[in-house]
């Protein structure tokens, strides 16, 4: 039986925001499996910011994908073949499958998932790369649970979904409030631990009112990734004031520990704790339509495609 | 006996790069001593690239020094009279006295030193404030010893005096050669830390050679000092790509520890493993001109003030 794969790859690399014209999609008749590959059928694949940088020819926390390559996503998947004594057919995993409909690999970096009562969807949001980005960026580098929480949004209805459905104890607007005046309302004490997703003028902000001794985790830069030169923080001398930290975290670190996050976030999200929430779309062929969203601020929750 | 006490004050904020009227020198007779207070002739004033910060009004690690105070500065006296039981006649302190020839003060952080075969000057250079700097940002901040040491210094001359008088293993003459390039040749396998007195174009430099796990220690940003409105480093995801960390320090925080940096630090210089070079210069009425030193790079050693 000939399968035909329907795969995205990088057909060159984009100088500041890419155009449609980035990727490939093609179809491509599967080959038959080689002792100890199998075959998985991709049923989820995860849209991340971080795939802008995965796409520079620049020295970073990983290999840009080369030209010619499938394009690098998180991936859940069936595995439907196995010539590989650690995978059976009919196993869930989850790893890097890539923006494609089927995959063979050698299960190096897969891993099998055991949904329970969780959606799959979750299994690559809030149990996948960005919930364990979050787990070990607060617990592992930022160092603090029990805090004070507040979010930083684009809109009043993202504030209000983040402070009354996700349990934040406040959220900034920054599209339509002064983010400067919105952290010095709502953390009149100061800031000790700041996630920065971001970069740019948001985390020049958080700068200015950080408290002695305050972690910033520095886990991305959305706002400069699809420009063509990077802008620092000019007020990172409130570090030195501060005595602050700002520490680079890549989430890959902390693989082996994933397995003890899955299982305490799993009970938090069956506690009711924790809320997840993925913004699926449908169809392998509208990849850079929903890609365009990491961007553009029009989405919720995680950005899931399915394929399959 | 009246004592003429010249003394050097604020009389306006600077804005850039202070000009001579920033400061205003007058003569003054000093009061007698009141209960638990001591008088200090002045031997020698330190000045310090920080002075610059202590002068603005913005928010810092220090109380900005006011309109119409002596301008803050670290000193080196002898007592001459005291009503404090902790200090008797003839005791060599050290401590925040500022720019002036005498001070009266209730002793509160200043210490007595007892200077051997050492020269006083050395107790606030090498064995004072950019000692104890350099001593806890590389030791405590950094946390290294033993390592492969490179300078950056400004001319062949300072450069050669810095690895051939003060044994360090390469020096980088940011005059005349591209910092880039000079790192890529004096650091092959990279930086594991960076010591920041500087900001500017050679943080940015620095943090593009960095090494998985990288300290920097934000010590200071002299290039920026002068600016109206800072620059931040472009480069700073090289933090997150190698999980570096960039952490601010005050040489304050680890007072109570400088006896023990001091006595092993003049150890050092009696074992001649540590070499210490004051550029000394002589009145008050000088200050200025001194003071200038400090940023155009007219200067190899401390810079020192005799002022008694």
């Amino acid at each position: 039986m000939k399968i035909i794969n329907k795969v995205l790859r990088l057909k060159k690399r984009p100088i500041g925001f890419p155009d449609e014209d980035t990727w490939e999609l093609s179809e491509e008749i599967l080959p038959s499996l080689n002792e100890g590959e199998i075959l998985i059928e991709n049923n989820y694949i995860s849209l991340d910011p971080a795939m802008r940088g995965w796409m520079n020819e620049t020295r970073s926390y990983i290999e840009p994908v080369k030209i010619g390559d499938v394009m690098r996503a998180g991936s859940i998947g069936k595995v439907i073949e196995s010539n590989n004594p650690k995978f059976s057919e009919g196993d869930v995993v989850s790893g890097g499958s890539g923006v494609q409909q089927y995959s063979i690999n050698d299960g190096v970096g897969f891993f099998k998932i055991y949904p329970g009562k969780l959606d799959l969807p979750v299994f690559i949001g809030t149990l996948g790369m960005p919930g364990m980005t979050a787990y070990f960026g607060i617990l592992e580098v930022g160092k603090i649970k029990g805090c004070k929480v507040v979010g930083i949004a684009g809109g009043k209805e993202k504030c209000d979904y983040v402070v009354n459905e996700l349990g934040f104890d406040g959220c900034i607007d920054y599209k339509n409030e002064s983010v400067k005046r919105g952290i010095k309302k709502e953390c009149p004490n100061g800031i000790d631990v700041y996630f920065d997703n971001v970069g740019g003028d948001i985390l020049d902000s958080a700068l200015i009112f950080i408290n002695k001794y305050a972690r910033i985790v520095v886990c991305g830069a959305i706002s400069q990734y699809n420009k063509t030169s990077a802008k620092g923080p000019d007020n990172y001398l409130s570090l030195l004031f501060n005595r602050g930290t700002m520490t680079g975290m890549v989430v890959f670190d902390y693989v082996k520990k994933y397995p003890i996050a899955v299982e305490e976030m799993s009970n938090w999200i069956l506690e009711g704790k924790l809320k997840s929430k993925e913004d699926i779309y449908d169809g392998i062929e509208n990849f850079y339509e929903i890609f365009k969203k990491l961007f553009n601020g029009d989405k919720k929750g995680k950005l899931i495609l399915k394929v399959n």
